[in-house]
């Protein structure tokens, strides 16, 4: 058997899924994972909590497909399902299983809990089934044979189900589905990350991507302002390499594996150079790191520290920057002077300029990132001031207009000051803050990786 | 026809939902939506973008369900199948569809644009199709029937797939599954907003619900560290209206309809009352408000103003409180003072107060929040200080250790200031720092409500 002729589906089960209370991003992770294997999804389905739909949808997907990972209905409470389902479907019965709760009395014992009625109907499975242990939670997983298809039980709780897919289940389909492929079976994946290009222009640039590169698949996944692109291929399996076994018999399934590698090798060099020089300068990071890690990642490594005066970002440069962990050897301080007079007590801002020319201004926001820098005693100051919405947006600052000013020593020696002013249309109050705070750090990366000057010539 | 007896399902096409490069959002929408409307929906499916695939799952669907919502599939490129696929299902052809190609010229001359053979290629659907207008996007959608079966095909873009949704898709659903329904037609929903308790002990505490409220729905959703406990309730259909129409022949449509209406709206407040009791002082907010919502909800009633020093949040609760519109109002600044330096100098914070107890200590914060009050000139103070980890942590200051300070004027007039030391186990560094966030803003919000008082007697 080999990995492209397995069909595998995803198959989420709940309320709460079905009618949109929650998002379902277990059927996505697992997706993703069994791609990584090298098995394909061709299907993702959601029900609810009934009996009959549950076994309904098993009994179709037994005659279609080889592996079918089914999230959630393992709980205590009689919306629980799964395991009746599963053996009305496979025509079972229901029987306290000792292996599931014998790990649940280890479980219950190592926290001095006691083990409820509740409980003990988790153990309760299909006398077919074998169990998988849950080593996050309460409920064990279990696994059952429909026709040719084998059905997998996991919790519909992300933190149980993660670890139990990675210990319980892709073993088992590794052995029972995977074992002739090599050892070596791996997949490339690499992750650049963008700021400053919409969504669809990132995809426009890209157009010709599958044209060029057919083994590879190419993603997209915003986490807006960011944007990844994300291109990724995986060796085929030996037995059904058409092109160099056909072309010479010779050639084993070894060998022609190493080749086929070096040549994965070489398509994902190609295709790094090839997206690169599509989307050019917008890729700030070539390893998928946020912009926060990337700056933190070129000041560490320049030995410089940060301050930060925000105004219409309100902190959220700060936390930002502080969600990296270790970023207390290069993030001094943030002064969050969102009135004026803190503009001015705190940071040293003249208050005629504020008088003269606003609060949302180059002038204001050059004095702003000089005074965060003379007072938090940092080697840059970088400072933020703009009208981040829905209300105070004029005809000459409308809405989603932000002044960045830029204080430090340049590499000649000397102190220097720079000021910006940009105008984002498309955002809401949350998503123009995002925004600014990012183009800021951008602002700043570029000052210190000396990519602006590179840009400007 | 009624309500209840229409089934609707939800499909996404598109190899980047299959294979979990994008969560699928859009199903989860559209099935709050369609649940609103009095629509129940019955499964969600996902499938690639193979014509097969597609057209084989219509087929599927078409001898079970009424309604199907379908998104994706509509784009300019030889991976948007969707009419193709539509044609094939139900033995169509594919035509240049004369109101698609008007809308779009009408589209693409308000923008200047010129229409491209791509774009010609969106306007080209099966020949019984009908055209519902893309107000947000290139791609118009579309309808056709196959069977008993009416498929809505949409674009996979939310901003262009929720307005068509309400312009395009719901007025024709209820034109043809909901005419019986009375205008008056209602859906009630109520959202309580939680700080405080772990979602295991949420739905333990509510464990009753569905057994007190048969005809309401109990959802959680939880957007970590605040959960959302919603529940809501629809009036049946007149037609099928059984407890009262059986028991009383002389009740017709509307005056049961109307008795439904106040049982309703009795249920659900009976059901807020069941609800509040049963998780009492973890409730901040009745009406689905965030923290940062109903903090600055309160400071505006009261009038009064605040200002933040962040240590170990780095800028989280300045950022949150701005996300707020209006935050001006009653935010004056955020002194995020990572380093001990800017804690003495900003803040002026006792040197020998950090060298005797260190950053993290009650003493400590309670002179940052005094000090950010005097500076900012602000009615309150709040400030924190703590480790977000992974690193830091000592025996006696573990991760997850925050003190949190509350200076202000109490309601005797008298100045005062409080600290608080907690340890959340639970975290990771970004999670910890909403945690420790959250926190300071429901010890302000407490002090401010005077709810702190009441919950000590």
């Amino acid at each position: 058997m080999n990995s492209n002729s397995i069909r595998a589906e995803i198959l989420s089960t709940g309320d709460e899924v079905l009618w949109g209370d929650i998002d379902d991003t277990n059927s996505s992770w697992l997706s993703r994972k069994l791609w990584e294997s090298g098995v394909d999804v061709v299907r993702i389905s959601c029900v609810g909590d009934r009996l009959e739909d549950i076994a309904g949808i098993m009994r179709e997907i037994s005659g279609r497909s080889d592996i079918v990972l089914v999230t959630g209905g393992l709980g205590p409470t009689s919306d629980d399902l799964s395991a009746e389902a599963a053996a009305l479907a496979s025509d079972d019965i229901i029987v306290l299983n000792q292996p599931a709760i014998s790990s649940m009395k280890s479980y219950f014992s190592k926290r001095n809990w006691n083990l409820s009625d509740d409980n003990i109907k988790q153990a309760m499975l299909p006398s077919r089934a074998g169990v998988m242990e849950n080593l996050h939670g309460t409920a064990p997983g279990f696994y059952t044979e429909l026709g040719r298809t084998v059905f997998f039980f996991m919790p519909g709780v992300p933190k149980e189900m993660k670890p139990m897919y990675k210990n319980g289940v892709l073993p088992i389909i590794k052995e029972r589905f995977l074992t002739n492929q090599t050892n070596q079976s791996k997949h490339f994946i690499t992750r650049f990350k963008l700021f400053g290009l919409p969504e669809s222009k990132v995809s426009g640039r890209l157009k010709g991507f599958n044209q060029e590169f057919p083994d590879l698949k190419l993603g997209f996944r915003a986490s807006l302002p960011l944007i990844e692109v994300k291109f990724s291929g995986r060796e085929k399996d030996s037995s059904t390499n058409g092109s160099l076994g056909e072309d010479n018999p010779f050639i084993g399934g070894e060998l022609s594996i190493k080749n086929q590698m070096s040549d994965m090798n070489d398509q994902m060099s190609n295709a790094a150079k090839w997206v690169s020089s599509h989307l050019e300068e917008y890729i700030f990071s070539y390893t998928g790191l946020n912009m926060e890690q990337e700056l933190g990642r070129v000041l560490a490594l320049k030995g410089k520290t940060v301050a930060v005066a925000e105004s219409c970002t309100g902190g959220l440069i700060g936390s930002m920057l502080t969600d990296v962990a270790g970023s207390s050897d290069y993030f001094l301080m943030s002064a969050v002077t969102y009135s004026n007079e803190a503009k001015i007590k705190i940071l040293g801002v003249n208050r005629d300029t504020i008088i003269q020319y606003g609060a949302v201004h180059e002038e204001t926001v050059k004095q702003m990132a000089q005074g965060v820098m003379r007072v938090a005693g940092s080697d840059y100051g970088v400072a933020t001031s703009g009208i981040a919405g829905p209300g105070g947006g004029t005809d000459e600052k409308p809405v989603g207009t932000v002044c960045i000013g830029i204080a430090g020593t340049g590499i000649d020696g000397q102190p220097f000051v720079k000021a910006y002013r940009y105008l984002f249309t498309y955002g809401d109050r949350a998503m123009n803050k995002k925004i600014f705070a990012v183009k800021a750090m951008d602002l700043l990366r570029r000052e210190i990786s000396g990519s602006l000057l590179m840009l400007h010539h």
